[in-house]
Order: C-alpha cells, then sequence, then structure tokens
C-alpha cells in the first residue's frame, strides 16, 4: 500500500516548490502517494491554512501524513512540530497553523522535529519545506515513529492563533464574519452550525425564523440546498464543512453582496 | 496496478475541494492512481467541462474511471449517473455534462447512482463531488460493477445540451464558432475535420482552397503545422483533437483577432 | 516501485493538455508517479523552463524521467532528444530548453527520438508532448534504452541558449540580472553563490561587505535568513537554489523595489 502525504502550502503553482518537495519525498519513500490540498494559500497566511487543513485532512484516511508549509519564520527560532491527533500525522512550523487541528481535541502526540539524520544532506535556510518537512515526511511514511523525530512537547507549548470567533452575543444575535470566499463567490462564515443549534435551542425556534445579515443584504432563514430557491436569489445555508454560508443560487454571492473576508455576519431573529 | 481515476470540476486549486474528493476516494480505494484532467472548468460551464472530457478521455488507458463534476444542481432533484463508453466509466451529474461522451457512439451501459452504502456515511446537499461521487469511484475502481450502483437506465434519458453545431450551410461555406480559447490564445473552433472534408469533397477541392474567416481576420487555406507561415502570422490548422483551429505561429490568436468564444467562424472557397 | 516522471510544461491548468500527457503515459505505463513540476511556464519561454528543470530535477531521486515541453517548433524540423545526465533521464524538443542541464557538466548520453514505435499510434503536428514525449516517457520507465529511441548525439549538437550571464566586470563588480520573480516577491538573480565567493576570495572580503544595488534600491551584506533583519525590511541572501536573491522580510520585494526580469542587479564592496 502507498503511504499517503499531503501537502498544503503557499508556494502556487508556477514555482517548481511544490515539485521541489514531492522529489524530496519520493528521494525517501519512492512508492508515496502524494495530494496536494492547496498550493494557493495567500503567502505567509498562517490563518487560512489553518482552517484549510482543519476542513480537509478528515476526508483522508488514518494514517495519512499532511504537511503544512506556510512559513515566514523559516530559518529563525521558531520550532518544527509532528502532531498526531484523530488519527492522522500533521508536520508544519509551530507557528500557529496547526490552531484548527489543535482545537478538535482529543489526545495529541507531539514532537519537536529535531533529528538532522531525517533531513536532506545541506538544509538551506530559506526552504525547509523541501529540506525538512519533506524528507521527514518521507520517513514518517516509511514508519519512523514520531519520538524518533525529536523531544517530546506538550501541545499546551504550541503556538496558537487568536482569532475572533464567532460568539452567541446576546439572546438576540450570533455575530461572526467572512473567513472564506471560494471559488464560487460563496462567503463561508466562521459561524459553525453547533452555534446555531444553540442559539436556536435556547430559544426554542428553527433556522427557518432566521435572518442573516451581511453588509446590504440580508437573508431569511437557513435553507437545506441551493435549489431551494429560485436561480439568481441569495439564501444562507450550512456549508460542506458545517459553517454558515451565503450563496447565491447558479451565481455569485460575493459579487452581489459586495462582501469579503474579514466582513462582519450578524445571525437575529425574524 | 493501481486503477485510473480522472477529476474534472470547476473547483479550481485554491480552495480545498479537489484535495477533499482525492480524500474521499483514497478512503475508499487506497492505492488508487488520481489524476486531474482540470479543475478549471469556470465554474458551473457545462458545455466547456463537456468538451474537455469528451476530448481528453481517449488518452488514458480503457477500464479508466472518469469523475466530472460540474454541478450548479447539486442537492436538487438532478440525478447522479454511472455511463459505461467505449470501454471507460464515467461519474457525473445528469445535467448535459455527459453529452459529448454520449455523441460518440457506441453502444452505452447506464445507471442511475442511487445506492447510499457505495456514499460517504454523512451526504452533504452541496458536495456530491465529496459524498457521492468521489466514493463511488473508489468502489468502481476496487471492482463494484455498475449495476450494483443503481437501476438501470436508457441513455434517452439522460440530459443532452443543445448547442448550437458547426454545419455546411450550403455549397458554399461551413458556419461554426469559436468554443475554447486555450492558453496560447489558440482559437478552437466547433468544426470537426470530418466536416471540412464532407464540404471539400462534394466540390473536389483540397483544404489549401479554403478561406476563414473570423472577425475582421481572413486566413487562406488550412495548414499541417505552425511552422508552415513565419513567426507572427496567423494561419488555421485541424488543432489536436481534430478541430479546425485559428493560431498565430510564436503568437497568440486571441489577442491578434480580438476573438474569442461564441463568436462566428466561415469557412468558404477562395 | 513506481517510475517517476516528471512534467515541465506551458501549457497552464485550465485547459486539459497537461491531464492529457498523463494520460499518454498511463497508457504506456500503468503504474507511473507523474509529478508536476509546472506547467505554468510562460507560453513558449524556453529559457524559464531551462531554469525550472535545472532548479527541481536534483531533488528527484535518481533515474527519474523528466519530460520537459516548451515548444514553439512543435511539427517542424527541430529534433527530439533524451538526455541521460547525472543519473536523471531528460526527454525535450531540442530547442534549448535543456541548456541548464547541459551545463551542469558531467557525461552526458544522449540519442535523437526517432523511432515512430514508441509513440502514439496517430501522431499530430501540434502536440509532441501527447503524442511523442508522454508514450515515450512511459517506454522509458518501461526500461526501454536510450540507445533504442533513436541514433546517438553528440551533446555539441544539441541547441543551447546564449543567454546573458553574470559575471565578474571589474575587480569592483559583480554585473547579473532578476531571471526569476517567485509568488512570495522574491527577486531571484543569476548571480551564482560561487560567483560571489571568488569575487570575495580576490579581495579577501567576506559577504557583509557587499553592497548590492537594483534600481533605486540598495541592500548592505548578504544574509543566512529573511529573519536577520526585522519584518518589512529588504534583504539580500543565498537562496534556495544557490543564486543571489533579494526579498523582503515578511513582505514582497518585488513591490517595494517596482524590480523585474530583466533588470540589472550590481554587486560591489560597501
Amino acid at each position: 500500500m502507498p503511504k499517503i502525504i499531503t501537502l498544503t502550502t503557499d508556494f502556487g503553482l508556477r514555482d517548481p516548490y511544490a515539485g521541489m518537495m514531492k522529489g524530496a519525498v519520493l528521494a525517501v519513500h519512492e512508492s508515496a502517494c502524494i495530494i496536494d490540498i492547496t498550493h494557493q494559500i495567500e503567502p505567509q497566511a498562517i490563518d487560512q491554512a489553518s482552517r484549510i487543513i482543519h476542513s480537509a485532512y478528515a476526508c483522508f484516511p488514518a494514517g495519512t501524513v499532511h504537511v503544512v508549509v506556510v512559513d515566514p519564520g523559516v530559518g529563525g527560532h521558531r520550532r518544527a512540530v509532528a502532531l498526531e491527533s484523530d488519527g492522522h500525522i500533521f508536520l508544519a512550523p509551530d507557528n500557529g497553523v496547526l490552531t484548527g487541528i489543535l482545537e478538535t481535541g482529543g489526545t495529541h502526540n507531539c514532537v519537536s522535529i529535531e533529528e538532522a539524520r531525517y533531513f536532506r544532506p545541506r538544509v538551506s535556510r530559506t526552504f525547509h519545506g523541501r529540506d525538512i518537512f519533506a524528507p521527514v515526511a518521507g520517513h514518517v511514511a516509511n514508519g519512523v515513529p514520531l519520538r524518533e523525530l525529536g523531544p517530546p512537547l506538550s501541545v499546551q507549548q504550541l503556538v496558537r492563533l487568536d482569532s475572533p470567533r464567532a460568539v452567541i452575543r446576546n439572546e438576540t444575535e450570533v455575530a461572526g464574519r467572512v473567513t472564506t470566499v471560494d471559488r464560487f463567490g460563496n462567503l463561508i462564515t466562521d459561524i459553525k452550525s453547533d452555534l446555531l443549534e444553540e442559539f436556536l435551542q435556547r430559544r426554542s425556534l428553527d433556522k427557518s425564523s432566521l435572518s442573516i445579515r451581511i453588509g446590504a443584504c440580508t437573508v431569511a432563514g437557513v435553507r437545506d440546498c441551493y435549489q431551494d430557491v429560485p436561480a439568481g436569489q441569495l439564501l444562507a445555508i450550512i456549508g460542506s464543512s458545517g459553517y454558515l454560508e451565503i450563496a447565491l443560487n447558479r451565481g455569485n454571492a460575493r459579487g452581489y453582496c459586495q462582501a469579503g473576508p474579514g466582513d462582519a455576519v450578524l445571525v437575529s431573529v425574524r
């Protein structure tokens, strides 16, 4: 069985960096199955990478090795870490990029990656994706246990992003924001379905009674699928990763609402 | 032997959707060889996806499973189908995206994909690429026969796009249009080489006697290769998928002709 | 063990051309491991492809087959070649795209690719990536020796690009230029670390004494890593491929310096 290794980076696809990482994996583990999650993280956008790896990892079978390299501090004092969580293994710089994974709970097993015998022979100070993370991923796929990579770390020691979070602000409002706009123009928020359910239960309401406001647009109710409204009409829905999303059936909500990442989203009762 | 599964979608490469589909395939068939045909179909452009899968599938060995997900009707009433054609298997929403494949003739074996035991445990109503098509592709690659996926369908029941087609309009003219502009700026038309040959045979002419008009540009003759004209000169050629194409040797015909998808292309005799 | 085949082309990722090439490889060698180095070479930019394959190939294990298709002369008189160098195999049009590889020295074994039995049955005159290079890569991965592909060539016969080169212009200055701007806005030059070391040794200086000028910007010294200067500050560094690079810690040097490919870079002593 080939071992699966995923890559999530801000290297883009024009430069050869992602390809070079794959070469460095295959030089260690020639039958690895390497899958791109994305290389189009905005340069140095740690929070975006944290959300993406969190939303994607669980689609892969247990035992997958996920390499996440968004690494503005490369070559400096930041640690490199290997984290086992939910049956998956994550390799990343310790800069907050695993915040989403750490929040999933469960027991986490973590080490600081320090054993140079698992690195490429010459380690640059600008490209640890190629020189450290890729070969270490190959060795882990070969069966090297995490404890061989370096000393254990408590997960409490890991850097976490301190992002604003969606909250039930008072009995009448949930306040969140747009975190992502996808290729379809869907406005994906940080408001989890659990939070909406908690808000609704407190008031014994159902989701059709909600009103969602973003910029100058207001949407009534939360629907089950895009087809629940006519083409060209705005709707709110729980998206495929479990977050509230504003979409336009057969169209682009971003353009329609003139909204984007960071914009406030307010959920209240009609 | 790993089983080959291709993906053709409008998910793009910035969002993690294509990666998530791959994870969902590998969760079922861990040694699948997954190949991207493209994820850059324009959002919801069913006709573009139909042309692309039709032009690309036959490069792959027989037995390949092709997953085509351009799916504006996801979560609504549209069917999901599995189609066997020309020794290949196609999995797609029944929205016309297989029109090009259906037109290739031959016997087609088709079923409606309904057996939920081949889906992911929780099926969202917004992302059937991940929750239905990817795991079903994994199961088909594992050897599950199409008839196990759901009830048979007659191919006459499948949705087909009703696109305009190139025609021999009268004895003096073939009328078509640009369907695609590729990265090189080549203007690819819907005029098949067969149609041109029929037109020429009726009049006992050869292709050097043709004149091709697009917008304000006129090209004399159909050439065999780009190098048949000097650099910077416009030419017509039968492209690598068998359609008439207007190109600029070592340049970009789109910019030169100020033409694009949908524009009329007229072929007449000089 | 699957055999590794890399692809470097100017086909982009929107059109199905790269996917078609992969199908044509797999039709010959079904268990090939196909890795994209990049498909985003600027259309017909032979020099860019030459630099990229040169910087990337050595990350892969020996025995890898590298297919490089930037081929404005496709279908004309240019040769197709297979070159063995440094334990790797390169398949490409003979148009200069292997210049970087040829400059690495070592013994090179080279043939002209002519044996049509290793091609696809019908060879178009516009897409040799699919019809010649991909199936030949599959056959080479299957173990067909280069000498079976066609007659031997002396590497002196191969086309080489005649690009300007960085030089020690006199005892006080090294003159080069920007060759590449990567996704991070790093300005990568053609000034190799060896050349800088030679310049410094002649004068018994170390790299902190250098001054690098690009456009209106001047940078003092060559650093070891991005973190050696505060965020938002410009620095010079030897990049991960061994060339002098101007970067902005946690920012974009291209925007800051208003510089790009082709711009002069002058290194002198402070």
